[in-house]
């Protein structure tokens, strides 16, 4: 009998910690805080229907054979047009996820230097891990990134979250940016700007992209699973030729090209204006949802517990006085019917253990404040105890 | 500015002649013999439309959001049914590509030993190539994968085609099935068995699979693209629950799940009965064209030029004489109007210069002859001045 010895890199790719709590979290009866998923209400089902008929009697078997591995002219025209860039710019991906795949896969030597935020978010570690990277870690605030943070060093990449951080919900203002720049640009570090939740903004719009500023030093990562639905699995790669092609290439081995017929139907469906429509849709229902969970917040925490108000995304990142795990605590808000994400789970080196992230979109509303209600109690039991 | 350095492996990831022929071929004016893509015209575009609705309908937006990684559950129960395995061994995959992909993640390490047929399909060694394996190569013949010449040794990996293979066409016959079960289970090698055309016999359906015969010992790949349409990219691995699961773990990090759509809309033609349905109707249009391109062969081809009849899938080899080497001659066949795949292309050592890779399935039945005709007499001409 063969004795299945897997690959060295195995040993790398598993995260026992994420797992557990994903499956503890979904047990009857918890109100899930955790989530990391879009608000289901708001996939345009009825424009998907329509959008995959016209797509297959536009496209007919085109849709339906395999196609360029760089992704269909219409959809890459589309993204180009809509950020600015050319059409051989874009690569499109089989979701943003396959993105930081591909991106770990053409740069990561085993035991290279990857600057990350702290905290930073966890697909990214997941998709990374696997090439063996070491992590740097720079120091973020309620604006994001903190510029006097980063390192004298030359890592071979750093990966920045601007427009409403997961975690953290922070937007890195134009200043900073500029400054993040000028750091790269010195230090001849590639830039990864990951933005999924860029057109999810509460007021107004974030501050031009890392990549417009610097379009030969930053490879844009963008996604319509947060706009569309995540079950298309559709995001894209902005970035200069050389790394395009070269990310291409690698794509070419890892699933030849992306689905063509989930292609075809983002194309119609941006002819159709539904995509500008969704962002509209999606910013309005997210924004409320944010106000309510601010409110909630504001009157059940605990005092000590603090947090600053997203302009945009999904998330909320609450930080707790000294002397509470959240990691520890977490099997105990289960039990006590309240599940969110604890801090550790965003850290590249296993810290932030007196953090935790809460979602305000996919909790049921009228569920929301007794979700609150119930953290509430348990964090204000920790303190206790703690204090 | 940032230089891009990039990771080593992608050293390993270019195949320039591939890409040349690719583009080569693709002139004006040139009736491709070479392509190793499904008719078209076989695609059942109405159904795919109607089984798009049914699936959004029944579905809603769960057809939309974040899915299982392993994939949907009436899809693995459909593949679980049809393979005769319980579903917890399927996983779904983005194409076969993505499956071959994820099984030299999780099991190669540089440097280990990998056991391929010669010819064999590069699109394995194209998705292998990256992490470093050496490759060994067994001889085949036109039943196949050679018994006598499997190696004293232990592979890791030992990959086979036993259904109509890419590039031969060849069936192993079931006692040559049985020595090459035996042989892994002796040296305690794992099976890859790739069947992306067993559905697509022409008389008798095939012996049981190697997967059958040893369940333990062998990972499947199977897919939907020559059945359905590859413009989907939907396949699925069958294996060991151990290995599932690492596979699993190795596609989070890959691409988090494959399209949950496409997924519902597969399970939606099951239920319909579409998919039997088209394989009956792939393999008459298929068998048609065999016959078509195999008396085209016998009328123009120069005495000396063998092959073998397929007795399934896409492709017929043929092999030359002494002295033509078939990579050297592509340019001037694709000047003469005609393009097949050079030998080479299917060679992990890069031998086979003496062979090449016929399709009957992608050319228009109409150019069929003329196709033949030109090949016969650039090869007629290479074989006077060779000989």
């Amino acid at each position: 009998m063969p004795n299945f010895k897997f690959a060295g890199r195995t040993g790398r790719m598993e995260n026992p910690i994420i797992r557990q709590l994903l499956r503890l979290g979904q047990r009857e009866g918890v109100i899930s805080l955790a989530g990391g998923i879009p608000a289901a209400e708001t996939f345009p089902v009825e424009e998907i229907i329509e959008a995959s008929r016209r797509a297959l009697e536009r496209w007919g078997s085109r849709a339906l054979q395999y196609s360029p591995t760089e992704g269909l002219a219409p959809l890459r025209e589309y993204v180009a047009r809509r950020k600015g860039v050319r059409p051989e710019q874009v690569l499109v991906t089989s979701g943003s996820q396959q993105g930081l795949d591909l991106i770990g896969r053409v740069f990561i030597d085993e035991g290279d230097e990857v600057l990350v935020e702290s905290p930073t978010y966890m697909g990214a570690l997941q998709a990374w891990n696997v090439y063996g990277p070491r992590y740097l870690e720079a120091p973020t605030d309620a604006d994001g990134l903190v510029p006097a943070g980063l390192p004298d060093r030359e890592p071979k990449l750093a990966y920045v979250l601007p427009n409403f951080q997961n975690p953290t919900g922070s937007m890195l203002p134009e200043k900073r940016r500029e400054s993040v720049v000028a750091w790269a640009r010195r230090r001849g570090v590639l830039l990864i700007e990951d933005d999924p939740y860029g057109h999810l903004y509460f007021e107004e719009e974030p501050p031009a992209s890392l990549q417009r500023r610097c379009p030969d030093g930053v490879v844009y990562l963008g996604t319509f699973s947060k706009i569309i639905a995540p079950g298309l699995r559709m995001g894209y790669v902005i970035a200069p030729d050389e790394i395009i092609n070269m990310l291409a290439q690698a794509k070419q081995a890892a699933d030849l090209h992306s689905q063509a017929y989930g292609q075809a139907i983002l194309a119609e469906l941006a002819e159709m204006g539904v995509i500008e429509k969704q962002e509209q849709r999606t910013r309005n229902l997210y924004r409320r949802r944010a106000e309510m969970l601010l409110g909630l917040l504001r009157r059940y925490m605990p005092t000590g517990v603090e947090w600053s108000p997203p302009r945009g995304g999904m998330f909320v990142w609450l930080t707790l006085p000294e002397g509470v795990d959240t990691l520890e605590l977490f099997e105990y808000a289960v039990e006590q019917g309240v599940a969110y994400v604890p801090g550790p789970v965003f850290s590249a080196s296993g810290g932030l253990a007196g953090s935790l992230r809460l979602t305000f979109v996919s909790v049921p509303e009228e569920q929301m404040e007794e979700g609150v209600r119930r953290l509430a109690r348990v964090l204000r039991e920790a303190l206790a105890s703690a204090g």
